[in-house]
């Protein structure tokens, strides 16, 4: 078999490879007929190289390029669909349909399309101006941005075809994609669509490029390089960690999506009135894509007493009853039951059936484990947080059973930072008094708070805030997900102090260049010119 | 002699003290008759027990009584200045009048006031709401705030009065104040009057704290604590990157302003048309304030050739007849003329005086050094271009000469991140065709591009972007100065998914609560309701 050939300065090559690997089929638990090359850290310099050169074509490139190149890059994804979904599945072995072709897919070139607009508008790029200094200032592209995507969501988070990916060209920076070794076919396929686009839209050389692997310390190395902008990472909390070292110690700004819980409160008045639906509820939002979210509810306080009981019960009972779905990797099964057995030596129940069921479906060796649900007191959860909040990244979830208003509210302040937290509460007022108490608490934990709505299901939404405390993500006050904040993120903010109109950037001078462009002009949002 | 109290927790009270210092008096090199404590762990431990107490707290405060608040200390400020300005004269140094009390005591009543405006008026919080899907996302307080000011501001950017502190309570955060060690005199009585005014305007308790010293551990502890939100750090660069890794360990954002040459490049068509009047300009820039400014020009560009070497000649003159002023600290002439004579041994010329000049003051011990400027060939600089970007903080500058635009271009690659940057061009269209080279290159290396004019005199505008590239800034998309810009340093981003209109932050809820409220709703900034 032949290495498959990396992205890198305009041209499909040959990688200059340290090793290699083969992805698996999840379905079957063999290794797929492809062999992917790990690159030195020559190809790693020179994709830097050729992304630096780009970065200064970027300037002078129009915004309705970029734009142009995001909406053509989304056609061509609907164009190879087929392909695509069949090459998806294979090796990740999600559902074709609906999964891939009917939820990730439009996702993709949703959001690829809403970054194309906000690039067009630009009113992501705040540009402010204090008329009477002759003082303006506007954001602008950070510089050539790393993505490494994660191994759950081949399209809409992939390093080539995500938010990342699609927020870092809206701002005006070259990419360079790193493919998740659990998906590298379908990140060629992508990456062979968006160098068409490119192509044809007349994107700078060196704009685009892709990777499939690297060695940890040549990852380090391009994280901290002097010819970085920026990192994003979605991943493995361990590894996103060493990025984060290396990246902070040059100065580099890297945005990361570790891990997170997810916690969600029930509150006795939500439980004594519609039990039966929030069984169901999260049930669906644990072992839809067999757990495999970033915001799966992986804790979920439960009041003590027969009502509970009887709840968790019923979970139980419907995590025993629900199709097991397939892990993304070999390791998925592995941690599940490490941690799992982890929580029952430190005093957690396993509800649930404990083993793997590989011989359920018909590809004996098909990565699953058993839908697993745990519980634990809040004393006991209380005494060992760090073990209890360990992610099990997958169909698993730990509920914890709570005395008392005041015994959620320690089982909160033991939390590290979340993506989301969520309480659910009676429809009237009954759960007011507890909601208030918790509210402030949970709220500080989180970059999403919901309400009596599991945090499965991340809207693309300028409101979104896919994001939150560490370490749920690298920092707190941006979100992954949602145009146009989610581009900011790739952005510096560049001041120009005492320049002549025909030497500012079009979006600073007193003529706005376009007709719905939001500027701060004198402590006034308006899509007018300068006075 | 006895030790100065801290305010911790309301109190003013004596510290828990592992050791004492005496500030000196700058314009007579001797000690001050006071003793400061030096804080142990325990007095931190205690201040951050307060602060996560108070923002609780704050929380349930109106944005009023926070913008009473600030517009309650700047009044305060002002009745005391006779007094501030005494202590600080005594401490720094500093001319009295104009600087401390014309210039940076109304600065920083300013700043006060422009951070209660931005409290008050709430548009800094970026409210989104997504009226379709119930999303809404807003700006809130990140946690308490570690502010630790710099030397060279004992008001305008003190650790209890100045932007940093503004901004961080403006956010809604307790701030714990870390004095500087040069005049901690100056930050007792600001913290009184911060104390009092806080007691006037019923903050809660904790929200104001101040300690002058800890030991070098316990500062890495502060800011990498879990009750710590946020540090700003002012000062030097190996404190500073020390407080960087320890806040990074732990996800804590820390917003740093370390260290900036602020390169000047003069264009030939400007060196031509106007170059008495830049010599005035520059000499100003570099002496004023004894150069201890973060944004004194400490590289300038010159081209070679006769005109270029009668410029330097005029500018050195000037240096060696402008008045030297005083230096904050005596390590300050240690450390110019160490790095000066660094330069020489590299290969730099001294043009101007070698020694500091004690004997020709009054007080013979002043801490003060010649007025420095040096030269050095653009090849030399190249050449070692780590030995020469050392910063002397203080009056001194290097001049750099330069053959040709392409010898410029290859001076900046070699440039770190700075906080400014500046081009003096011909008035007309003589230099534009290396200004269209020379910028590019410039502004990706600088926070604030300025044309035709000297950097120093940092506009409090909310188009300023004090801030740039690492190690500039820590951060490249975020200003220290100018708000409400730099008030979104201190907030986390909260997202409300599917949350009741009760339950919602008013900024949030569908019913603008103000009237000049700017928030962006379903994709345009407007002040009205939901519609």
């Amino acid at each position: 078999m032949k290495n498959n050939p990396i992205l890198v300065a305009g041209e499909w090559r040959a990688a200059d490879a340290v090793d290699e690997f083969r992805p698996f089929n999840p379905s079957t638990g063999e290794h797929l007929d492809a062999v992917y090359p790990v690159s030195s850290w020559q190809d790693c310099d020179a994709a830097l190289n050729a992304a630096a050169s780009a970065q200064v074509q970027l300037r002078q490139l129009s915004r309705d390029t970029l734009g142009d190149f995001l909406e053509a890059f989304a056609s061509e994804i609907e164009k190879a669909r087929a392909k695509l979904v069949e090459m998806a599945a294979l090796e990740t072995g999600l559902a074709p349909s609906p999964r891939l072709a009917d939820v990730e897919i439009p996702r993709t070139t949703m959001q690829l399309r809403q970054a194309a607009q906000a690039c067009r508008q630009a009113s992501w790029c705040q540009a402010t101006i204090d008329s009477q200094n002759n003082i303006r200032s506007v954001l602008q592209a950070i510089g050539p941005v790393a993505v490494f995507g994660p191994n759950n969501f081949p399209f809409a988070f992939g390093s080539i075809s995500g938010g990342d990916f699609a927020a870092a060209i809206a701002a005006g920076n070259p990419v360079i994609a790193k493919a998740h070794p659990s998906h590298p076919g379908t990140t060629r396929l992508l990456a062979e669509l968006a160098h068409r686009a490119s192509e044809q839209c007349g994107l700078p050389v060196g704009t685009i490029q892709m990777i499939y692997a690297m060695s940890n310390e040549s990852g380090l190395k391009l994280v901290s390089d002097a010819r970085i902008g920026a990192t994003a990472f979605t991943g493995s909390r361990a590894a996103g960690l060493a990025l984060k070292t290396a990246a902070d110690g040059t100065g580099k700004p890297i945005y990361l999506e570790l891990s997170s819980l997810n916690p969600v409160i029930l509150l006795p008045g939500a439980l004594a009135e519609r039990a039966e639906a929030i069984v169901d509820e999260f049930t669906t939002s644990c072992v839809v894509a067999a757990g495999q979210l970033c915001t799966k509810p992986g804790l979920m306080v439960v009041p003590t007493g027969f009502v509970g009981d009887k709840f968790v019960a019923q979970v139980a009972a419907k995590f025993d009853q629900a199709a097991v779905g397939t892990l993304l990797s070999p390791h998925g099964a592995e941690q599940i039951l490490q941690i799992s057995s982890d929580l029952v030596a430190a005093g957690a129940q396993l509800l649930t059936a404990s083993v793997a069921q590989p011989g359920q479906t018909e590809n004996p060796a098909r990565f699953c484990c058993a839908n697993t649900l745990l519980e634990v007191s809040a004393a006991g959860f209380i005494a060992e947080a760090d073990t209890f909040q360990r992610e099990m990244f997958g169909n698993a979830s730990l509920v914890i059973r709570s005395e008392s208003v005041e015994q959620i509210a320690a089982v909160i302040a033991k939390l590290e930072g979340n993506l989301t937290g969520c309480i659910y509460s009676h429809s009237a007022d009954e759960d007011e008094v507890d909601y208030q108490i918790i509210e402030p608490l949970l709220r500080a934990k989180v970059g999403r708070l919901l309400n009596d709505k599991m945090p499965t299901g991340v809207l693309v939404s300028s409101a979104m805030n896919h994001g939150g405390p560490y370490p749920a993500s690298g920092h707190p006050g941006f979100s992954a997900v949602g145009m146009p904040g989610a581009i900011k993120r790739f952005a510096a903010l560049k001041c120009f102090d005492n320049i002549r109109q025909s030497r500012l950037p079009d979006l600073l001078q007193d003529k706005n260049p376009g007709k719905d462009i939001w500027r701060y002009i004198d402590g006034r949002y308006t899509t007018e010119d300068v006075a």
